[in-house]
């Protein structure tokens, strides 16, 4: 049985026969790079039914790959079923990459096709140089879905928000000064930006035009004298409109950037992130690109007083929400009726009925036991199974409220533990406590303290091949840089008002999987002759599972901290609760 | 008063005026970039009086600097007074780089010098490209010290040894089959050689012409169907070259590698690590430079089973040494006669009593108290202190034996130790055993476990500011890499074979050091579902000091690893020591 996306890659092929063209790499983004996207540029699913977060196609006359992560094999191996498309393994020794693919499949003197809107400008200039020194043509242009995509959907005309100063805590003028002074330091004049969270926060805009991720759909510039926002004049309404005028913010519509760039002085020194920046806008500008990490990044990354309060608000608010979740898990689980699904939806139901609350920052993960071993699992009516009294429910979710962005991991025992499972919690938890209790100096990078959370299970030959933390933006992107805490180096370091998320896990393929994860926050710690130290501030709230624990290989510090954490959850949330939620709350949060 | 260093900086300003040069720049290194080397190119402890190990002359027409670290900047200071040459702190944040210095005191169109031999060629092209940027002249092949050192000493003349492949546990063609394989990998047809220590591996060759470092002077070539060695004929006897000749190695006179690379065909391709290789050969070279990481460094630093039987045994044989000076140490410090200079000299005299014992691997740092906390303290006449029972004695010694290269830091309490000074110690012990017991999956890099080796003091504010581990050559440099422990990033990865220091120190100016080291080597552990996992072995063989341990401190586990390395050194120094040494070792190792 053939699928119903076959006529799609024909009508393809055909296109590409048309303008000559011998292989098409179709990536899964957007021409502002984003890891979510709105579906007017869900080319790739259209094409190959594979819908997972991470891949990208190639089409050739003859053959169709789509390469993606261990995360994804088993989805997209029954998602490509029929539809013309071989999966390739990443990461597996003997896939090769797509360029290595290319070069050994393709006839001497092919030409290999992308849409530079959709590669940032280092990855797709890099492709170029190694396709062409090897004796193909590379063509940047090709955008056939504009023709073949029937019912392609628009790109997302939803109003826009102003991210009030109540909230982000700084003027537009105020961060434009900010942005300036490092652009200036850079040796440029001005700044191209493509990345939407990047404009969204230097701007204090927001929108729904992305699931989960509040951007909006948009390019800017900035120099000494403009503000520009590339963006379409109806999505503006009065109120913003009035706003971003006060803040000297000129409207151009969104297709403009490319004409915009091509006009710029030609010895205008204009600095652009190559990563984020997209391969044929770079390649239009007529100025001097300067080039290196934006300057936004690590500005967006500091939270300010008001940004970090507003995040604490928020984290009581939420940890209200998973407080009344949890305790209608535990008086309903019994009735069978509680699934996978409904657990999603129940917790998006407590949430969205605290204030502030605009949506979830990203899909619920909720894994009960095999499930809970797939790390990026999101149960479908499929998949779906009803929870029982028996082993671990792993629940990953998060919301965006308007004053601040949360992101909890939680693995509870439903019961019937284990020996194994309780000691394979409790070393994740270890790994978790030793990092929210660590001390570091000033300049200490996030993979230097990623072993903290892992070595615990090293020792007993276990590990978790996701990073241990990722930064969180306020109000924005749930993943968003510089900084994070993974294996791989990363040259930025933890700085005071970085929050990032510390959840080592555990999944053993089958059975279960296990994350413990709360945000943290890098506050000043001590000053003396040996440097300056940080720490990190828990910033979430709410209990872990303590009849998981296996108690006997933890410490005594280990306990303190749980207990002292879980006395400052009580305290923090019980002043929102009613008697029965404090009960209940007072139970789980006991000291052990 | 002025130094007698004064005229020679004269002299050095004349010959500058004659060939028209404004500023010159002299490193303390040789042309093959060794971090120690022969006299003969010692110019810049000649031209300004400082003979620290790093530290980088600056001489302009009326100016004249040295750029050292923090190691040095009291030697420094005291050595260079009245020398005419301004001391530099480098890594204070006021302090210029040498590059920054000349670029905003010279005049416009000034020219600045090198002698091109003394730079590596990535670095002195970085800084060709950033003078030139700037509007400078830049001249690479000004060796005044020709002229100027009159009693400057000879490039050494000592005769070389072969390694015996008893104890280097493979045959020169045996390597050379390996490195060429690598050099194919690379996409080249021969390699290019100026690094010391990686040519006497590759030839099993040994030397004495640099102190402490069993290395020989001279370039090398390999390529399909030659290796050249490029050596003074004089420095070669008969059974060295019966051996070089039965394994095919040609030998041409040292300084004919410059005509030689010369005259090398316009398109073979030769590989270069041009960090490695000097300025000047390299840009003599006519064939096409492949630029990377040297292959031997990697194959280098894998030790086979040959070497880490002959290791194992070496440490034995060192480890008899240390208990024989120890409990001399015990049995002496009451005549008020023990010196640190003292404690130097029966150390080696005790080590050079040992079989295969062929030198010291490092001068010996002996630092009572205060001297303690000077890293790289060497005792002098002048600074030389007599022991009493009062504080900490910090040891960091090692020895070159045919059979392996020894490295060992112990720190004991010679009395009256204070609280602070036993939780500090207690410290450093943590770490060192948390580095010694880990666990580590495959691909793990030095960076990744180094802060397993700091949390304990970074707890308690403390930190201490050098590496945590080097690798370490076999008969060789005492400091090799691609391998280390630091919290710099280092992609090499920590491989089974690599023998690496595990050092944590604390240092507290003008009170004590605190340094506890043994050699360490990555063995394979484990492999399951979750990947393959490494651990450490401990080499070293010598008790650490229980005395000056806080107990109160330490986990269960920390003590049961101190116990049974302890257990470990007794059952395999014993056999070799005689009934009162067995009982004086007895004493140190009992169990806690």
């Amino acid at each position: 049985m053939s699928k119903s996306t076959l006529p799609r890659l024909n009508a393809l092929r055909e296109e590409m026969g048309k303008a000559g063209i011998t292989a098409f790499i179709i990536p899964g983004t957007d021409p502002h790079q984003s890891e979510y996207y709105a579906t007017h540029w869900a080319a790739r699913t259209w094409i190959t039914g594979f819908n997972g977060s991470a891949g990208t196609a190639v089409v050739t006359t003859n053959q169709a790959g789509l390469w993606t992560d261990s995360r994804y094999f088993l989805q997209a191996a029954q998602q490509l079923e029929g539809s013309g498309f071989d999966l390739f393994k990443e990461g597996l020794p003997d896939t090769p990459t797509i360029e290595q693919w290319l070069l050994t499949t393709l006839p001497q003197g092919a030409t290999i096709a992308i849409d530079g809107t959709l590669f940032g400008a280092t990855k797709a200039a890099a492709m170029k140089q190694n396709f062409e020194r090897h004796g193909f043509r590379f063509v940047s242009d090709f955008t056939p879905f504009d023709t073949i995509w029937n019912e392609r959907p628009s790109i997302p005309k939803n109003k826009i928000f102003i991210h009030e100063e109540k909230y982000s805590g700084e003027s537009i003028t105020a961060k434009m000064g900010r942005i300036m002074e490092q652009v200036h330091r850079e040796d440029a004049e001005a700044l191209l930006l493509a990345a939407l969270d990047e404009i969204a926060w230097a701007f204090n805009i927001r929108g729904t035009d992305v699931e989960c991720n509040p951007v909006v759909i948009c390019y800017a510039y900035i120099d000494d004298s403009r503000r520009i926002l590339f963006i379409d004049n109806d999505k503006i309404d009065e109120t913003a409109h009035r706003y971003l005028q006060q803040n000297g913010v000129e409207i151009l519509p969104y297709g403009n950037i490319f004409d915009f760039v091509e006009a710029l002085p030609a010895d205008k020194r204009v600095f652009v992130d190559s990563n984020k920046i997209n391969y044929t806008l770079l390649n239009k500008m007529s100025a001097v690109p300067v080039t290196g990490q934006s300057p936004i990044a690590l500005l967006k990354s500091v939270k300010n007083e008001t940004q970090l309060a507003g995040t604490r608000e928020a984290m009581i608010r939420d940890g209200v929400a998973l407080v009344r979740f949890f305790r209608w898990l535990d008086q309903n689980i019994d009735s069978g009726q509680v699934t996978e699904i409904t657990v999603a939806e129940k917790l998006r139901e407590f949430r969205s009925q605290q204030s502030l609350y605009v949506g979830e920052s990203f899909a619920t993960i909720a894994g009960f036991n095999a499930h809970g071993a797939i790390v990026h699992y999101s149960a479908t009516p499929e998949s779906n199974v009803t929870l029982t009294r028996d082993g671990f429910l792993l629940i990953d979710s998060g919301a965006q409220y308007l004053d601040g962005t949360t992101d909890i991991t939680r693995t509870v025992s439903l019961g019937n533990l284990t020996p194994r499972q309780k000691r394979d919690f409790t070393l994740v938890m270890k790994g978790h406590i030793a990092l929210a209790t660590c001390h570091y100096p000033q300049g200490t990078r996030g993979a230097q303290l990623d072993a903290l959370a892992r070595h615990f299970l090293w020792d007993d030959h276990l590990n978790y091949l996701h990073g241990t933390g990722h930064g969180v933006g306020h109000f924005l992107n749930v993943h968003e840089g510089p900084q994070n805490i993974r294996l791989e180096e990363n040259p930025t370091p933890l700085m005071p008002g970085m929050i990032t998320s510390n959840e080592p896990g555990l999944y053993r393929t089958g059975e279960y999987g296990i994350r413990c994860e709360n945000l943290v926050l890098t506050v000043d710690d001590e000053q003396n002759e040996f440097g300056t130290f940080y720490r990190f501030e828990t910033l979430t709230l709410f209990p872990f599972d303590t009849e998981a624990l296996d108690l006997s290989i933890m410490s005594e510090k280990e306990i303190e901290w749980l207990n002292s954490y879980h006395e400052m959850v009580y305290d923090r949330l019980s002043p929102m609760l009613n008697a029965d939620e404090q009960q209940w709350l007072r139970h789980k949060t006991s000291a052990i």
